[in-house]
């Protein structure tokens, strides 16, 4: 197997860090279209054999360095209860959001394993295919960002309606929290028994919140999550918009720490401390720039975070309209990193 | 007239901190709402009795220690020939975005006294309205939150086509960028002449920029117009997301900072240096919760910043939805303001 990525989130010195990209198995394959053509989200979520198909397609076509599962954060969610619909050219929406006391409590910590057992079965259906060329990453949102969005019922740039009950009925809104972090506990762990060798926590939303409010409704969530999870497998933690808090993430006991764009190297290394993998960083719009801009900024990059503990990755998932061309530029420019003289 | 304002950007010790709320003359106000019923935004912004309405609303109802003129950032777009529509439930709107060499080479720069007399004659009769009770702030939006609604045409959550069409087409963009801030600096300008006594620029979406890029397509514009304008009035900078950079910002003249909610006061502070005073910072759906936990929050960040060098005011616009009682508890925390023993 490629051990690069396992190697760097254990902190091993690796002859070039490893690259892989945040929504890799994505709109931007053409491959990819011709599935998302024929099947809806939830069916190619929810066969093992398309989303073993979508998972292994970038390892085949771009060459990163590990695989993540093509799957969705809003699965737990579904597994309690709460029927998410993807609406076309809209995004995620759930018709009967969680906006009351009455219905935190209705809300079920449900049997994960059974519930999500197609997640199981793509998992082992992914490995055996893979046949251990690269390591697989099993993922979930974080507490707070499926509250976000069980709350809000759908997409949105403040959250205003989540944030509004959390900070009107406290109580109700840790009761939710707390029964999403013991279904995320439950199903990261039977996600690594089926077989992924990391994991990763989105906090896609956690930016929303002030860095006090973040710590009381995300961070210790997510805390729970990785004390948890940190002997079952490495896990990453990556908090978009959530900079203010490297220093207190870096303690938990997670192998690494995910980075967006909005932060330089020098000042992500200062605050998380010099004992744990920082992955990510590359401003996903920056590869709309051309290959050749796009080979020097990799190489400026991984000069500033140096060579090891550093996974290469963007700062958020990668875009539809982005060329291949310029993801295989990106990913090549990793392969041939050479350090400064 | 209130003082307490322009001392505290100043750097004067005060009493108390200043307060005032951005969008304080806004929706969250039944009496702007009967307006909004009878006129239609732009109709609202070019007459100057309507302007001023509006602008004063919040001081006789509120009692907010500053005026901030009703206007919006996007009259400097308009004047450069950028007919922006505001349309119902979507905001803003640009039918002919500015994406090729061409176009922007075809954008003029306007004599802005005369295409926006209609913002110097409401900030005559505000001014002669508020009778010296209040200071009066005038804005504009930052060259790079122009370019982002002019390139990209409308509102959006990454402005991805404006940041695509920086990256591939750099020498059309800084021409595109120099025009808005030369554009801006005489609208400033113009607008200090017809009575404003501060000014604050709007970088509403440099946060979505990396530091490096934010310097290269943001900071430098906004650093232009402040070296333009310092000497004729007290300049106020508030670049939302862009924390990283608060010690580059502190360096340009400016008299205030401003600050979204996520950064501590703490934090901010040891960024931005000690000779330099500091706004905002209370998350905007914070008041959303009880009046007496918004009357402990004021009070806390009132600590946590000091009673001198800090303006209160929220990390962003006041939201629709806040009910009047608990802007008026916000207010009425700042002016009850009692030091720590």
């Amino acid at each position: 197997m490629n051990h690069l990525f396992l190697n760097a989130l254990n902190g091993e010195s690796v002859e070039r860090p490893p690259v892989w990209i945040m929504r890799q198995a994505g709109r931007y394959l053409p491959d990819f279209m011709k599935l998302k053509a024929k099947y809806d989200f939830f069916t190619r979520c929810q066969t093992p054999e398309l989303a073993t198909e979508i998972t292994v397609m970038p390892i085949d076509q771009i060459g990163t360095d590990a695989a993540i599962l093509f799957s969705d954060i809003l699965v737990v969610p579904q597994a309690m209860g709460l029927q998410f619909e993807m609406k076309p050219g809209h995004g995620p929406y759930l018709a009967d959001p969680v906006r009351s006391v009455a219905h935190v409590s209705a809300v079920p910590v449900p049997d994960v394993e059974s519930e999500l057992s197609y997640v199981m079965d793509a998992i082992r259906m992914t490995k055996q295919v893979l046949n251990d060329r690269v390591p697989l990453i099993g993922f979930a949102g974080s507490p707070w960002t499926i509250f976000c969005y069980s709350v809000q019922g759908q997409g949105s740039r403040n959250f205003d309606i989540a944030k509004s009950f959390a900070y009107t009925e406290p109580e109700a809104a840790h009761v939710l929290l707390q029964k999403i972090t013991d279904t995320t506990i439950a199903y990261l762990k039977a996600k690594v028994r089926s077989g992924v060798d990391a994991v990763q926590l989105f906090d896609s939303w956690g930016g929303v919140l002030s860095p006090a409010d973040w710590e009381l409704y995300s961070g210790r969530y997510m805390r729970q999550i990785v004390t948890a999870l940190k002997d079952d497998a490495p896990v990453i933690v990556f908090a978009k918009g959530c900079g203010h808090s490297l220093a207190d993430m870096s303690k938990w006991g997670a192998k690494a720490l995910g980075l967006d764009w909005t932060i330089t190297p020098e000042e992500a290394r200062s605050r998380a401390g010099n004992a744990i993998t920082l992955q990510g960083n590359f401003d996903p719009v920056r590869l709309m720039s051309s290959p050749d801009v796009i080979q020097r900024m990799v190489q400026e990059m991984i000069d500033a975070f140096g060579k090891d503990q550093y996974v290469v990755n963007l700062g958020h998932g990668i875009l539809p309209n982005i060329p291949v061309p310029h993801v295989q530029a990106f990913v090549e420019a990793v392969k041939s990193y050479t350090p400064p003289a």
